[in-house]
């Protein structure tokens, strides 16, 4: 029996301090969050295949994990060579939101301000920093059509940037309906607008040649070059003037707001989803080549579960790459290390070693047990390699006389010392 | 087409309240765990279907969520009518943490004090207050026999039910190998020993008579009467004395180090799950028919992996329930509502708003600007839903004095301040 011990391809296993810098990223982006007013929302991670799959499928069918139908309906299914699946995990933390919305509208602030922070999955071939499994930190408002939503959207992510001392953060900005409004100008019809948008999206990856080569091949030479003449040569900003009005107001509040970020206005940024109805957004970083996060206007995506267009817009922040990023600046996680390691010298002390913990765990103090038994010196290691401040030592001679030795790791300084005074010594420190 | 708006069922969403408790409260267990040198870490939700169904499958194949496999592979397996399913959701945090210290044992300290949180997902049928998808918080020793690992498990899921205020829980405490010596003493063969400890945990569910019944014709009368009188009528203690021992430490120094926890010798509690070896323990609370947690050694779980046997101890908490006893004791999250709304007045001067709230947001404040347009009242209205403390209002009066109107909501009371002025005021509150 061959049993692997290593995880799927595409997922992970994180070490201690790999999960505790989680961990701790996590809790500040919840905080900053909730500084700006944002509530937290929760779904489950398996929807209805239905919900996963019911805007066209396409694309999204394709990249959902399907959860094998159980039991009786799995045989029947069989035998009717019907859909073997009936749920799904959520790819994104968009359509669920809106799922969640249209159920539970009518009990939420309007207009309502969420985050959901939580795991999404993507069948795609793994690669290199392309994973199965990978956590979203999604921030949304819903029920607004102000451009005012979209400036704390932008403001929420880039105060999470701030509070984790990352700077250089670039936010490219655009408006789809403004592109929208110049690929019609330049005739080409509504129907392959889109296809447009994703041909010039992959600009970055297949250069301006191929774009053009594409283009060209979809709407022809002739609009192929009114369409660069919009777009590069001399954009056409005024094609939908509210588009730009509000594109302005959003860049001047970011500029007060959040000073120091650079701001850039980049027809050229398409955002995937097919969602996106208006201004949409992206977070560069200069030792990425991709972004760092982004987000945008999704006014009809509520629709797609029969209730009325309710505008909506909404910001994820890329957390593997931002992990990538503080894991390559060396960021170390602040708050994995106990205070002190109680050494254990024999089973008859393991009681008493225990009683002391629990002493210091009372006045605060986050203090570990050596939970077996071995030699000292191998209970220093384990000391060190939990990155302890202290260790305890208690012998016969110590518990005789009711003290603790408190062998501070770094110095080496060793003092006897009653239970209360060691716990002032290491808190002292701590 | 019918698109659903609720979760699939078995599955849930939670409201804001509830998502924020349920946050909180999973901080206070990670602080707690950290505080007894507990080191986190974090598994993927996916997992082959070789290491889920590894041991022996039976009734783990049948709550395991089974992912489809996809693209040509699936095809393949429809064709050759083989395993339609490659990979499936874990079903519980103790079987990757066996496979988690098998692949990285060698990095990590030994002993090894693992915690790990996170969903887990059963394919039962779903009932009141039973799930399909819940949230495990595990506490685990892997790499030691002592029975201080025991102590400090279970002392840690003490210290959660501690800090969050929960009082008059019991621990049950058994042990495994104690009553397989007590069945052996009977007469009871080894291996019919493992269905005689199912059929006695149904115990509190089928009642003594059933119980009876079921072991006779088991082991036939003779048998289930010297079973009864070793089990229940005289317990036979002395079976395996070194047993005994350590229930009695483990005990006494939870006496010490938890005082004003009950800890009771159950011998007849048997935690369903097949892995466990040694003692089991089990959370108990008044309020609650079932257990609020519970755990066990397991010192063979890593020869699934193909490794040697290493002793370990774990315990786990009934996140589900335990929330259950918080919402009924009308438990709320602590900080779900910002210190101030800004209310919007026009939006000429809602970028005037949104910078007077990153000022505030840069004193430390949680301030959520109206990210809507209304009118003053509906503004006030969700100023209050989001439980705020004060509603700020800047008018173009206000604007053009360089003032904000700060209204307290608790008692209407209301002064035109500086900026600097209502920080200062709110932050004195906050």
């Amino acid at each position: 029996m061959n049993i692997p011990t290593a995880p799927p391809s595409g997922f992970r296993d994180f070490l201690p301090d790999q999960a505790a810098l989680r961990h701790e990223t996590i809790a500040t982006i919840v905080r900053v969050y909730r500084a700006f007013g944002f509530q937290p929302v929760a779904t489950s991670a398996v929807e209805d295949l239905a919900v996963l799959t019911g805007k066209g499928g396409g694309e999204n069918e394709k990249l959902t994990f399907k959860l094998l139908k159980r039991g009786e309906a799995l045989e029947r299914a069989q035998a009717e060579k019907s859909e073997l699946a009936d749920l799904g995990l959520r790819f994104d933390l968009t359509l669920p939101l809106a799922r969640y919305y249209s159920k539970h509208g009518s009990l939420l602030p309007h207009p309502f301000k969420a985050f959901n922070i939580g795991p999404v999955w993507r069948a795609e071939r793994a690669q290199k920093g392309r994973y199965r499994e990978f956590t979203q930190c999604d921030v949304d408002i819903v029920g607004s059509d102000s451009w005012g939503a979209e400036v704390e959207v932008i403001s929420a992510i880039l105060a999470v940037f701030d509070a984790l001392g990352l700077s250089g953060v670039r936010v490219h900005l655009n408006d789809l309906s403004l592109v929208r409004a110049i690929l019609s100008k330049a005739g080409v019809p509504e129907d392959q607008q889109g296809q447009v948008c994703i041909i010039i999206d992959k600009l970055d990856k297949i250069g301006p040649e191929k774009v053009a080569a594409e283009l060209t091949a979809l709407i022809g030479e002739e609009k192929r070059q009114l369409v660069h003449h919009a777009m590069f040569a001399a954009p056409d900003l005024h094609a939908l003037p509210e588009a730009t009005v509000r594109l302005q107001r959003i860049s001047s509040t970011l500029n007060t707001t959040s000073p120091g970020v650079a701001v850039v206005h980049d027809l050229t940024l398409m955002r995937g989803m097919g969602y996106y109805t208006g201004p949409v957004f992206e977070f560069r970083h200069p030792s990425l080549s991709g972004s760092l996060g982004g987000g945008g206007r999704y006014d009809r995506l509520t629709e797609t579960f029969g209730g009325p267009p309710i505008p909506a817009c909404g910001g994820s922040i890329g957390f593997e790459r931002l992990m990538l990023i503080l894991e390559e600046a060396g960021r170390a996680p602040a708050g994995s290390a106990p205070d002190a390691v109680l050494t254990v010298f024999s089973d008859e002390l393991r009681g008493r070693a225990l009683e002391i913990a629990a002493a210091l765990r009372a006045k605060g103090l986050s203090v570990d047990v050596f939970p077996g038994a071995a030699k000292l010196k191998a209970q220093f290691k384990y000391a060190d390699q939990k990155k302890a401040a202290y260790a305890l030592v208690l012998g016969p001679d110590e518990a005789a006389r009711g003290v603790v030795q408190v062998k501070d790791l770094k110095t080496g300084a060793e003092s006897a010392l009653s239970v209360d005074e060691a716990c002032a010594k290491i808190a002292a420190r701590a």
